[in-house]
């Protein structure tokens, strides 16, 4: 049920890319006071000159903005909830550019974190010295399939049935949850932020299938991502992969699906090994392989991925050797330090708790010691 | 010069597969003594049946065997020089086979040794308690591009026109290469078995190459190994995996040229990089790429090559880390220990040893201290 006082809230989208402007069409056509800011003057431009965004898809309309914006300040002025649709490799830049503008009640939504996004966009502020009273969340992927094949127009090619988000503090969370309920019943609330970070299927989906996927890459052939990508050995590769994200999920007292399951729940796709899971998911049919290695399915969610997950896991004691291969690999064939610049333990301040510190922080807010019992 | 004595020589072939009936076919229309020996009782009879081998290709010929046997025994008796030709992972059962058959002053030659295959073979004769006074000796690779299409018949496409060999001890390479020249003058000395142990290009060639091929081994379309699948990635990732095979070269003070310079030198083929030095080298236009993970590139260059090579550089205190995620790479695709089943220096009892002692055993093939000067 919503709340009249719900219903007026004002929705500020950070990013104006695939998910972004799809986001902010689909709720201006929702008929919410929506105003969208994208660094890129071009796509802002675009969009302001047309008042909103066209949508076709799975919804079809054309969404009206408050107004569009290259200014942080003019997006953040106002806005009730602030959704992040942006790169995770862009999150630190963006809370940077947010901590000044930000107001006690406003709440942060980053659509999705990656790995440890909120606890990230958290240490910023802190850094920053941004005092305001803010909730920070995060969503484990993007509700939306879509694409922009132009600045203001967008196409919407699936919608998710269900998303888990969790907030910092996590007493948080119903809250958040309730308010993007006013727009997306289908949001429903997880643990905490860790549980969320941990959810992140992209680094289990992406970085193997695409570096073990190099020679059809760099081929003269059209490939698909999925059907043709998730070979039965790089298939089996992933789930056990998965199996090494799911034993930290497990040491953590958290919950997630694995891949398969995952596939089964959201995609009605149903099948006793990956390779045959993902053929089974007809959406993929239409998701085309890269031509190039670099693309964010290895240089975002490699350091915002993988790089956090085998730190967490190494923290704990736990075999992450499968994960750890494919960072190593990622960064010798690409020549990139991810394991220096991605979100870890270390990065985020969290190495140097106990476990059981690091969770009241993931609860809390507030890192401290444990007093013991 | 061919002396008398050395023309009157007998060769043994331990190995029926398309390297070791090439080499016997070949040695008999040279009008060499040569005998055959393999395990598989129907190669063996096949090539009774007819009273040799009918070559193709290079060369073209009808080579007549003095004999060929599924008996160890007998292939070994009366021969001055025993040549192994067989995948290095059968090399210990091999030297444990011959072990109580051996004789003073026979010469064995592993054709190629892989990656410490002469070192492996003289640890096994000790373990037997064999006392003979054998000279044993490895190739850097196989001299023959070769195809057995059936038992009895192969298509010779390419002699190599230069191959590297040395013995252990290493005053015995000068000997063993004059009983090598009579047959193939192209053989020339190493400065020990270290050396050409090193120079295993199959180990950088083989493994990193077919695991990134991997969506490719499992796609729909037919590919040819070099040209399809050393792509600029690939080729780029296997010629920095060569820098630290030549870092362990130079640490030792041995040489061996690196992937790039041996296509120049061996095979004409001239480029900046490997991607493009490949598609040079027009034989390889007819290397067909695998369909299966589970082939020797990997099942035996692993084992028998990254892996005592990368045990090696950590020995040394190298950065071997490239070749290091092959290896691991491979073991977590084919759900194998090839660290636990390969070549190292534990296994071979050099790991204890100071690096001038290592170096002096590899030159005398006398395990011991080194008194200091």
């Amino acid at each position: 049920m919503k709340t009249k006082e719900q219903e007026k809230l004002t929705w500020a989208i950070i990013g104006g890319g695939n998910g972004g402007q799809s986001m902010a069409g689909h709720m201006g056509i929702m008929g919410f006071p929506v105003r969208l800011y994208d660094i890129f003057p071009d796509t802002i431009e675009a969009i302001k000159s047309q008042g909103g965004i066209k949508v076709e898809g799975e919804v079809e309309g054309f969404g009206k903005l408050e107004f569009a914006t290259t200014k942080i300040n003019e997006v953040l002025d106002g806005a009730d909830i602030i959704i992040v649709v942006a790169p995770a490799l862009a999150h630190r830049a963006i809370a940077k550019d947010c901590a000044p503008h930000l107001k006690d009640g406003q709440v942060v939504v980053l659509h999705p974190g990656s790995t440890f996004g909120a606890l990230e966009f958290k240490q910023v502020l802190e850094e920053e010295n941004c005092t305001s009273n803010v909730v920070i969340a995060e969503t484990e992927s993007l509700i939306y399939a879509c694409r922009s094949v132009k600045p203001g127009h967008v196409n919407i090619l699936g919608i998710k049935g269900s998303l888990k988000t969790a907030a910092i503090p996590a007493n948080k969370t119903e809250m958040v949850v309730e308010l993007l309920n006013t727009a997306y019943p289908q949001m429903y609330p997880g643990s905490n932020v860790m549980e969320i970070s941990l959810g992140n299927l992209n680094a289990m989906m992406h970085p193997a299938p695409t570096l073990l996927n190099t020679s059809l890459i760099e081929s003269v052939h059209d490939w698909l991502y999925y059907w043709d990508g998730i070979t039965p050995s790089i298939g089996k590769y992933v789930e056990e992969m998965d199996k090494e994200r799911l034993s930290i999920v497990k040491a953590l007292g958290l919950n997630s699906v694995d891949v398969l399951e995952n596939y089964k729940i959201y995609y009605n796709a149903e099948a006793p090994t990956l390779s045959e899971a993902v053929k089974k998911n007809e959406a993929y049919g239409g998701v085309k392989g890269q031509k190039s290695l670099n693309t964010r399915y290895v240089l975002e969610d490699i350091p915002m991925g993988l790089v956090p997950i085998v730190s967490l896991g190494k923290m704990l004691g736990l075999d992450v050797s499968r994960m750890e291969t494919i960072v190593k690999l990622g960064e010798q064939l690409l020549d990139k330090d991810f394991t220096k610049t991605g979100r870890t333990v270390e990065s985020l301040g969290l190495s140097d708790m106990t476990v059981e510190e690091m969770m009241s922080y993931v609860e809390t807010g507030i890192r401290g010691k444990i007093a013991l019992a």
